[in-house]
């Protein structure tokens, strides 16, 4: 059992759940909770860490993996929760192709979310959540948007991180240049448009841009896109939050993918 | 200029941010930054407050109101946020009668979100400022529900804190009672229903049941709707995250009730 919080592993595990930099130069990030570790794919898993006390209650819940124990106080300082349920795996980072992103098992057509500098780690771990319910093929993310290992983003993907691909590119423009050369038709989220996002057809293989919390999508970006839509809002609202605004897009498409009406 | 974090009211405006109970028994709660300050409605403002900095740099954005100066040390102080903007008003609570709920100035049909034990301050914020996009008329809470009051839920609203009448009631079941009084339709999101959400004829007067974050609605509140309904999820997705399914709802019925298809 490890004691000490200046032991090696220890410190490891601190840098990972707080430095970006450093999960990107070990290829490892951080997921934590009784659920989130155990949906971890087998084959993404490192390494195991337990708390004393969850180990004493909890063993069935390892799934006979290899683990380390650590103290409750240790456990504890390394935890990037305020009550941690003591279980942790340190995972590797998928590495998804492009063409990840474009083919679903059952073979539907693309539908794939575009994010320029979204900042809030909860919005982009829920158009995750989001996306895998309305069942999108894929994620293509800018490199100034929120970090998709950020421990606050992975929680709140509620596992969806496991079963979303998804892709980082230097500027999201070669995202939506990906998507139109494979006749993937990009709509844009803007406040200014007369076209509502339910009268486009969504049926066919589609991507859906959307921008910074605060500004919303760059002008350039915006203009790369074959339609511009928006979503109706009363009151005196500017706008919505981004990830409510993804995943009303998201399901729109699923509404009228599915032959549920 | 107050310069002392020692000064009865900047004790006290740290109450008001930090205590449920000090907002309660006052009858107020805080209002920060430019924007959510900008919006207050005049009747609504007790006291303004800004930084001897947001004096110098933004005096015309006080729009004439009368104004206490802190040290910008002493606002740091108070604000709830990491970087404050430099302005906060002190706001009386509104009152809003259960008849204002249902009514809406365009004369639109009634459509209500009733909240069960909401826990997330930035998940009740959400859904205040997607109800007033969606077009809600009003919004149920029981209170058990976090305070709508809260800073970080004050600031998720975007205004929509000002615009949707709203009230608490002790259980969810008296809201639901008064809304069926009045032939509003409950509807109860569930996960095993076999109803999916934009089956239902929402044109008339309706009311969203939205539960608790990981347990979603106690029994003895879902028995209560009148139709349960589904939001269809793929992939191994549990559940999405509530202030997303409650804007897929009223979006649903704000859908309906438009002309834009």
């Amino acid at each position: 059992m490890i004691t000490s919080t200046s032991n090696q592993q220890v410190k490891n595990l601190v840098q990972l759940q707080k430095k970006g930099k450093a999960r990107r130069e070990q290829g490892q990030f951080i997921v934590e909770g009784i659920r989130m570790f155990a949906e971890i794919p087998d084959a993404w898993i490192q390494q195991v860490y337990v708390s004393e006390t969850f180990l004493l209650n909890n063993p069935d819940k390892l799934f006979g993996k290899t683990y380390e124990v650590l103290a409750d106080k240790v456990f504890e300082y390394v935890s990037d929760t305020k009550t941690p349920q003591g279980v942790l795996g340190v995972v590797k980072m998928p590495a998804y192709t492009k063409k990840d992103l474009l083919t679903a098992a059952d073979g539907r057509a693309p539908l794939v979310l575009l994010l320029e500098n979204i900042q809030d780690p909860g919005n982009l771990g829920t158009m995750f959540r989001s996306g895998e319910g309305a069942g999108v093929t894929g994620i293509i993310m800018d490199k100034t948007t929120v970090d998709i290992f950020h421990p606050k983003t992975v929680r709140s993907t509620m596992g969806g991180i496991y079963r979303v691909p998804f892709i980082i590119v230097d500027d999201i423009k070669e995202g939506i240049r990906l998507l139109q050369e494979h006749r993937i038709r990009i709509y844009a989220a803007h406040l200014k448009e007369s076209c509502c996002y339910d009268e486009p057809d969504y049926t066919t293989g589609c991507g859906f841009l959307i921008g910074n919390e605060g500004n919303g999508l760059t002008d350039e970006t915006a203009e790369m896109a074959d339609q511009y839509i928006r979503i109706p809002m009363g009151g005196k609202l500017e706008s919505l939050n981004a990830s409510v605004a993804a995943s009303l897009l998201m399901y729109e498409a699923n509404r009228q993918r599915r032959n549920c009406v």
